[in-house]
């Protein structure tokens, strides 16, 4: 079906995307997987480029491009061409948003400049070790003392944990402190903050994922995002962003599997014809493709929706579990296809399919999705 | 997600329909399955409305309306209210286009005004004993005689055969008279026409469906439809509005068992709980919810298709294999959560899931969409 | 895989059941479907060949058959030529355990000699308008009056409740009468006891299926099962035996299936070739037989087991929702085989399909016998 | 349910085999993933203990234990303890039969003493880059040659291929010197033999899978296996053993899965209660559990079949397919429930699933396997 969502600016930003993509990323590809990071340099290169922070004001360098359409495409390209992993859906999609919307214009004026120029590498920290996907149950703590707050616990799974330079930290307020949850951004040379080791993953190698320990960090006042108290409210508005950042990487993820499965499915050949001709291939790649198909033209509307303020909660867990879960499918098929060599590191697809799965489990657990979901139809 | 499809003149349409058909149709839907099919006065004052023929050139009493949201429209409220069954996707949806397209001027004067008044009933007769979905065995034959036809063979599983008043029939020419099939259009009285007896089906109780035998029946040269020889490109033609056609309906029908299991599950109480609180049946709920919505946009998005022309053979196969899959499991879980109840022939959720299940098989069973759609990706 | 299970006497026992089914209930399944109801002169006849409840002591008629096999041959043959419906396994396997477990030598010499004659039909009530599954939830009652019980309230859903001579009743007992739930043994001529109307059905047409009312029911102290009070015992004890029994027919019913659509593949042509020779046919019905003939294997151990006396709750619930899912699938996909045949009534697939639907909710549904396992699991 | 198939001595057998596993193959087991292969001391260390080549004669230092239960058991404690990988069933099950049937007097003479003593590793190469699953399209050649063979070509994905002493390699026979495929042994120093780089695998990484090539090896006439010609009978008449080798493995770790993922399941809380409550969880572990008692009873079942030689090529792949899918489906699930931590190589789950994967592709990816289902029912 043909996708009405772009207009020619979008088109343009895609190859500008492409070229930087395939000149500056695939080439290093396997050796940030060999490092666990990608190198802070790309960052940069890519801020050059507009990549980072576009959605920034022009005051501070960004391209007051608040289009979630770009977005997108960016995410499409980054999964095209297989490679960089989540940093830049992380810092546009998932983490900006924050210094956007609930920062002062005195913190924007100190931080947004070093993100937009991809010198400042930017984390969020929501999960610990005990909690998951259960923001209500974070026992991370900030007390209130003299100039700002005193912030204790640890953290677990965060993405480009020991790169960030600035992490937004979620942290339960006391009640006698104001109670709620608040938003506390900690640098990386405050003391009492450390990193601890890159967790080895099954998949994203390239992706430094790591535990942070906080103990008596002192934030100042002037660090914190928006009103103490209200964190939950900030980080439950921005989760329908995420999960549609989500959505169109796993759709992207999915599309590629399927034309690549199709495209071994004709050259590839077992007793004697292409095994993409033996009905129960060719059926299974009629299944997917459909299903793609049907994902790619919900998501589109999803991104309207999301431009136009509209898209809900539900809509936006709906659109994460079910693509993700079709990713996934769409992957094991193609892997599946091709046989042993499916199952070796050096093929791209085994590569995408052990990175894939935890899509289905970060972002919130696609089970937390249905229950986002039930809740919505009242029951 | 908000529908952006319709105008203001497809809304109206929209409440002509469902008060005409909870005024006309609901009262007498149980006196129509006890009778095996459906009143012809219903038809007559279905046409008084507009809802027959509509997209008929004004001139022949239509109302020039060849946009397929009207058609949308009309199909979503016969499943809203449960009743008629078929009648108005077979007349509007699937072979009312015969006559649009291929039918001469004069065929067009003689037959239009009284198909869109709703007096002539028609038809179409693709399906034989032998052959299914499989057009290119038909095995009826058409050989030139003088003036016209001669028609031998026999139609099976044809929807209104008891009542239609004009069939389009699909028969093979021998290569001596031109080879390929043509469309013949035999009407009740026809000499050597037989219809055979109504068929008992496990549902669509109120839809007539019969077998029609053709001895030596004459056809005028004048009651050919366009050019003999190229019947198969009419019909495969006119498929992908069938499909989807069938896709409106089996989405309709899947939203209308989604909202009546949720509400049932908020009603019902078991072990000291509304069933719809049991977090087993909320994401079951859920997962059809979410699966409803991205079907309704995708569907809307192929009428917008088939408007513009654009709709694909293969995009059409594969609304139709996925929403009649969707419709099936929508029902059989909404069926699953009545329990007892669910098997009884006085609850609509019995009925409905017993009338869907023909979706997955009629216009094409869902394993030949699979196959065009895998042929489309060249496999 | 070879069965192990059987005894010479079993393959003996089969013989006769195959040919008297035969001879007396196939030539009038379309007449018993007709009337809603099994006639009685059938049970009489089953009942001379010692087929029904066989597993009574000789000194009341039975063939003191303990051996569930014997069941399993009856129900197996029962499937096998598709008639009677569910009279034997009611019967048999799920009401005559508790005249056998739980009544006093005094009411089995009143009761056993009509049952095993076959001019007893007996039933047993459990579910009420609003309980399904839930047996904890039973509304109607039974106090203490002088000489015996008064009962009250209504069940519903009652295999063979318009023919039961006697039917065990579950009430709840007020607390001041001792609490808990008793079995009250009612005859059809008991004052103040009503059958309400033969329920209509989308299957099992056969099988008289009703609702029954009690009000201020007179039950003679020598006509309670057991002891009051430990009626939910008693039922849970036997619920085992009833799973295990549809899980008997389930997999008899799957591998009719299995093998009717196998033949039919064979057969039937389309696209100038088989339709089982199509791949993807082939491999659905690799997958399905595959899963018969695990299933069987399965099934047959459990009659082992209970035979044993060591089939668990979790077990036979497993089975039940296990196999009832299967059978659903195989019919399912045997009747979409047959494409539009096998919508028609005609078809036997197309009986049996609508006839199995109830398999999976009956019996305790599938839902809540997944509650059983899960907690047998300490979940 | 209560297995049945195993007498006292495998009882011991199996206490044997877990407590040499625990203490000799757990403390290494990361060494060996970090290796890339087992250590080659471990092998004489378990043929110490009688674990390795136990089906052989005991005048060749086996134990003339040709009982697959034997297999079974030692299989069944590989999964349980998570160590070393398919290196024992590869040597007694799949590739000793070879040496034990078709091996004459002398080559057992000279071979098997080095195999039972664990000296002497074997491996078996079918697999090439252009045929996966295909045996028939092998291209490997053996011609005939002055008092032996000349073999050429090269095979991928050998299992072992880098530690194996002794390789049974397939090859094609020019018809010219009698046609079909012939067996040919080729130990690690003949010349013209070379091993390629070991593969990089999405998991199994203690493996030491490889390429291996052949270029103008000669081999003796006293080197090649059972009669040349008749390579493709005896490998497919092994295959049934190696499918069954692979459902014992796949049964021991969809159980080893479902009893971690209950275990966590009681223990792990989230939202304040244990996640294996939620019933959505309780439900799918019920339904895995379930699937996993059937799958044992299966399997056990078709232990006895191919003990007492009766277990077919269908049943055989019919039990591969279907339990490796279900073991994949469980380690999913188990993975699923940990949440992030899934995801983490230091947690046992991710690793057995990320290993767990070839199942559906090795010994016949599950579509070949389907294959050979769909045609033995004459399909």
């Amino acid at each position: 079906m043909k996708r009405t969502l772009f207009d020619s600016e979008h088109d343009q930003f895609r190859d500008t995307v492409r070229s930087f993509l395939t000149k500056e990323a695939v080439p290093h590809t396997a050796d940030w997987e060999e490092a666990g990071e990608v190198s802070r340099d790309f960052w940069t290169a890519a801020a050059d480029q507009g990549l980072v922070g576009f959605a920034a004001p022009e005051q501070y360098g960004g391209g007051g491009l608040r289009d979630f359409r770009f977005n997108a495409v960016l995410n499409e390209e980054v999964v095209r061409t297989g490679t960089v992993g989540d940093g830049f859906s992380l810092t546009n999609d998932i983490v900006l948003p924050y210094f956007l919307d609930i920062a002062t214009p005195e913190q924007q004026g100190r931080w947004l400049p070093g993100i937009v120029s991809g010198e400042t590498a930017i984390a969020i920290a929501m999960s610990e070790p005990g909690t998951g996907s259960d923001l209500r149950a974070i026992k991370s703590t900030a007390t209130r003392v003299d100039g700002g707050w005193r912030l204790n616990g640890s953290k677990t799974f965060i993405t480009r944990g020991i790169q960030a330079d600035l992490i937004i930290v979620a942290a339960r307020i006391p009640e006698n402190d104001g109670g709620g949850f608040g938003l506390f951004v900690v640098s990386g040379d405050h003391e009492g903050f450390q990193r601890g080791r890159k967790l080895q993953k099954i998949g994203r190698k390239a992706q430094d994922t790591a535990e942070l320990f906080f103990e008596d960090v002192l934030v100042a006042e002037s660090d914190v995002l928006g009103e103490p108290g209200k964190g939950l409210r900030y980080m439950m508005g921005n989760l329908a962003q995420e999960r549609l950042s989500m959505a169109v990487v796993a759709v992207a993820q999915a599309e590629y599997a399927v034309e690549t499965a199709i495209a071994y499915g004709k050259e590839r050949k077992a007793f004697g014809q292409p095994i993409g001709s033996f009905q129960a291939n060719r059926f299974t790649l009629a299944e997917l493709s459909t299903q793609v198909g049907i994902a790619r033209v919900f998501v589109d509307r999803c991104i309207e929706a999301q431009n136009a303020g509209e898209l809900t909660a539900a809509e936006a867990a709906g659109a994460k579990f079910w693509t993700t879960e079709l990713e996934f499918n769409a992957l094991d098929t193609c892997l599946q296809m091709h046989g042993g060599y499916g199952y070796m590191e050096e093929y791209d697809v085994a590569r995408r399919w052990r990175d894939a799965r935890v899509q289905r489990i970060y972002g919130g657990t696609n089970e937390i999705m249905r229950e986002i979901v039930g809740r919505s139809l009242g029951l």
